[in-house]
């Protein structure tokens, strides 16, 4: 086994290059065995290993500087510097965290989880470089996928206008987590079936030196080098325009040519672009074969596919479509749109149905909320399905395009609250406050997925302007679904429980922690009032004012951050309406990026528990009797 | 006079072609005129004449759908659909918007203001008529400066992929706001200087048909096509190569070439791209030879370029730019990104003395954002110069790459509060809001010009993370400036003016409105403290803790929204410290968009006056003192 020798790049530069394509044997292996017990990103991870072994055994990082684009596709260069022996801890609360993390390692100079950075990260490396007067190599690895997205193409568009020594590697693995969209996917593809087309360029160049003066016949040669001056026209063209030297496309698979394409690259002055053409789940065939190439494998799905675990209702994002596809139906006007989740969304079957009325635009959050914005101009029903942290990417696009000209646009936020495994990144917890501050803004949350269903025909019955539902990442509590389905009145709260020592106000999910800490409070002489907020924005005034009038001490619980959030906005309320007596709790997302793990580990980290909620209460609650 | 009789589209259709150019020169004059009084986008909207003339004499608007990139440009269009008359009130308080509004014209099809959203917007429009099976024209019109904004790309990328019927027309007139930077601008200059490429390329065409069968010698024809090759190489190919049809380069000042390549666009199926080259300023002599092309004219500057009044102050604009000059004489790190605002942002002087240390990267506020990041992970010191609302552009990057990996960037927020005459979609009202929420950022406002000199200095002495400055549009009040620079300590806050009936805690130039309510009440008797916040992250704790203490009721006052805002903050702040006893009333922005109209017609209008202050802070100060 060569692998158990690397623990560092400079264990790596030990090997000869005879040795490098064992190595990457032996790393898939370990890939699959590993990921077997943890899950995560499989599919990226068994495209890039011959990348990234050459990538670490020609440059010297982490003084060259390794930048991985969304970075779920860097598990290669943790095992390569250093981080095997945790791999077990992969994903996992307090172990390695499944995207590059500067705190983990030395040679993770860059964080990510979001597409497209990686470009506007190594032009401001190179910029801090030059300024240094210091002389590192900055290396981008970026997909094909994130290229779609415009950050992208604002930063080649600067690093080719200042000419500085960047080197971006283009991993373009002919999809990104779904089959590649657009023109720029249109263009690489040409370039992909021109594997030869460097020779044609040298064949197209020693034809034009030798045609003679205007004169003769039209011959067969001259169709030849018409198509010849086609593969001129394709050969990275648009990368030369915008001022890199363009290299490739080279076989990802092939250690001995992407080495060489490197070392080209590393000679180069000024930005390069080469074009390593992978395939995702290389070297493991039910990766290989899978429609996704197993892009993301949860435990134990490697093998079997099967989860262990029934789960105990359906998940949130079938929910999502099948109510989408059912609404639908009924009304012409409904299209979907999403930014390159049309699998993690649900939409996959929504498109199967219905064509013409799903648009999958790529990673390219902007445009996806304006064009949503654009097709309610003319009064049809856009729905843009996205998550709730990469709706952040298209803030200005809800802002100035959605709610400002106050557009029928059903904002269907997904992945909304703790995430889990993912992380940081994807922890969708800054929605609430992001949203409500605007106006014309409606946001909702439903307590469970039948409400859920509900909240979507409310969504596209509305015609006020924009309106979010936001619902969280997995499964719902497998509760019954009721027809048919009805609209819930704008800004109208629920009553679940009555109590009058303490009120519990709860947005979404939170909702069935507040019933448990009710019954456990109720055991104890306490009676807790518990109501389903459903809407941060508007709120229910008549049953905000309700409490005032019992004076209820209240805690309202959830899944976003405290500071701007929806008790945030039970408290401005009852300043603005001069209610000065109110005590109120405000129970969500402490002020600090949560890290990955379980769902119920961050929970418990950030103190969302049933129990915590019933201390606060119980003490609320004695508080105001001793008062009485 | 033609334009007298011109009161909508159909008017203009009488004329014959010929009177067009007549037209085109009274427009001008009308433009001159009017803007000598109420100022306005002057050289943007001199540069569309023609243009203008030429769409709405061909297409069949509303019906056929117009939509301006950014919308400064579309004086022409408001003239010709009937808005002459109302002229003299351009951008003043009720009068017309500076920008296209769905409200004031059914012609005004899509409102903007932020650059780059008009893609998106046409391929919205033309996914929706398809839906209906109508055959309307979706026509959006595209600066040279707006297409560095990636969700350009990205909606280009798309309209490409799906071959929708849009005729996207680029107008090239060579700069934006400022000179334009980047590849993507070399590429369109390429074609530019080409200007009879169409010809060249009939002639390659038609010597390759004439290449015999390889042999003879080396001849100078051969040198001849070779250059010709260039040709084919930049006529278009990039946006070719992305789906489109590119027409052009066509003189946007000759109204016979404008309207036959707009006819031969009409003809073609799927997306077309025509590239009109126009003049910034065209026709009138001060405009054509100002350095900006008198971009934006204020009133009554349009002869003279002088201002009539005195300023109070100097321009916080200027500030910035000579404190940041100041320190980076010492300090050889610091080093300026704007997004295109060289001149607005006040780094114009910066780039002079620091060519080196100083990055315009284009309309793109996405990389400019995480370009400071990634500057920032090497140790250098980046200020990211940016609007309020431009800042929303690159809010996930805020997010993402900057408070999650809590680099140290100075976010240096020009326009926050209300700006005025531009309207809506530039009031920097919404990021107290979207930034306090997030974990790891500090955001700080000044009370005046001289307080800004010191936060400036302290946010560049601070390595504890992101940290925001906001600061006004406009003029400082004219206070001294001290020396040296002093860090002011993070989260204190400072107190102005000790009273003991009520507490005005005031956020950045509300101070002075503050104080001056202060000195109103106490004539009448009653003595307010005045507190200059400084903070709304993190607040000053000692000081909100010793209000409570004192038991005084508070007035928060801050031009930004109310929601999730400054007084949400201390509204939070005391429900986490389990005080329940505060009375806090907060003033700002309140929940819907904020029109155009003077600084001062804003604040009377959302109520952020000294007498409103007054009276509020007077209500609660009587009520102390009458349960006391």
């Amino acid at each position: 086994m060569l692998l158990e020798k690397i623990n560092s790049p400079e264990q790596l530069k030990q090997l000869t290059p005879g040795q490098l394509p064992q190595l990457a044997k032996e790393i898939r292996q370990f890939l699959v065995d590993n990921l077997f017990f943890t899950g995560g990103h499989l599919g990226a991870n068994l495209g890039v290993v011959e990348l990234t072994i050459a990538l670490h055994y020609l440059f010297d990082s982490p003084r060259d500087k390794i930048i991985w684009d969304v970075g779920h596709q860097a598990y290669v260069h943790k095992i390569l510097t250093g981080r095997a022996d945790r791999f077990n801890t992969l994903r996992k609360y307090k172990g390695l965290c499944g995207f590059p993390k500067r705190a983990e390692s030395e040679h993770d100079v860059w964080e990510t989880g979001h597409s497209s950075t990686s470009l506007s990260a190594a032009m401001g490396m190179a910029t801090a470089r030059d300024m240094a007067g210091d002389d590192y190599k900055v290396i981008a690895v970026i997909g094909d996928g994130a290229m779609t997205g415009g950050m992208a193409y604002e930063a080649l568009n600067h690093i080719g206008h200042e000419q500085k020594d960047i080197m971006v590697i283009l991993n373009d693995n002919e999809m990104s987590i779904e089959p590649n969209v657009g023109a720029m996917y249109n263009y690489l593809g040409k370039l992909r079936t021109h594997k030869h087309y460097h020779k044609v360029k040298e064949e197209v160049e020693t034809l034009l030196k030798r045609i003679p003066a205007i004169g003769g016949k039209v011959a067969k040669s001259v169709e030849r080098l018409k198509d010849s001056i086609k593969y001129l026209l394709v050969s990275g063209v648009i990368f030369e325009e915008l001022g890199f030297t363009y290299l490739g496309p080279v076989d990802g698979h092939h250690i001995d040519d992407v080495m060489s394409s490197l070392k080209q690259g590393a000679q180069i002055k000024g930005p390069v672009l080469i074009h390593v053409v992978t395939k995702k789940g290389k070297g493991y065939k039910p990766a290989e074969e899978a429609a996704d190439n197993l892009h993301s494998v949860g435990a134990t799905k490697v093998e079997s596919g099967a989860l262990q675990r029934a789960p105990k209702g359906p998940n949130y994002k079938n929910v999502f479509a099948d109510t989408l596809i059912q609404l639908a139906e009924r009304d012409p006007r409904i299209v979907a749109i999403t930014p390159a989740m049309l699998g993690g969304s649900g939409l996959i079957k929504f498109v199967e149905r219905f064509p013409d009325r799903c648009f999958d635009v790529g990673i390219a959050e902007q445009h996806a909320t304006t064009l949503a914005a654009g097709i309610a101009t003319q009064g049809q029903k856009p729905v843009l399905a996205i998550y709730s942290t990469f709706l952040q990417r298209g803030y200005d696009q809800v802002i100035h395009d959605i709610a400002r000209q106050n557009l029928n646009v059903f904002l269907a936020i997904d992945r909304a609250g703790l995430v889990g495994a993912d992380g940081e990144t994807h922890q969708g917890v800054f929605d609430i406050a992001f949203l409500r501050c605007l106006p014309n803004m409606t946001v909702m949350m439903p307590k469970d997925e039948n409400e859920f269903r509900h909240m979507i025909y409310t969504a596209l019955q509305y015609d006020g302007g924009p309106i979010a539902v936001r619902y969280p990442r997995g499964e719902g509590m497998g509760v019954p679904m009721d027809e048919p389905l009805r609209t819930i009145p704008i800004g109208q709260s629920e009553m679940l429980h009555e109590g009058q020592d303490v009120t519990l106000l709860a947005f979404g999910p939170m909702v069935s922690l507040a019933l448990k800490a009710a019954h456990a409070l109720q055991k104890e002489g306490i009676h807790a009032r518990v109501i389903n907020a459903r809407f941060a924005k508007p709120l229910d005034a008549d049953m905000l004012l309700q409490q005032a009038n019992d004076d209820m001490p209240i805690v309202t619980i959830e899944e976003g951050v405290t500071a701007g959030g929806f008790g945030s906005a039970v408290l401005e309320f009852y300043a603005q309406h001069h209610i000065y007596h109110m005590a109120v709790q405000t129970m969500g997302v402490p002020d600090y990026f949560v890290e990955h793990g379980s769902v119920r580990e961050l929970r418990e980290e950030v103190g969302l528990t049933v129990e915590n909620i019933a201390a606060k209460a119980r003490k609320m609650a004695l508080k105001r009797r001793r008062r009485a």
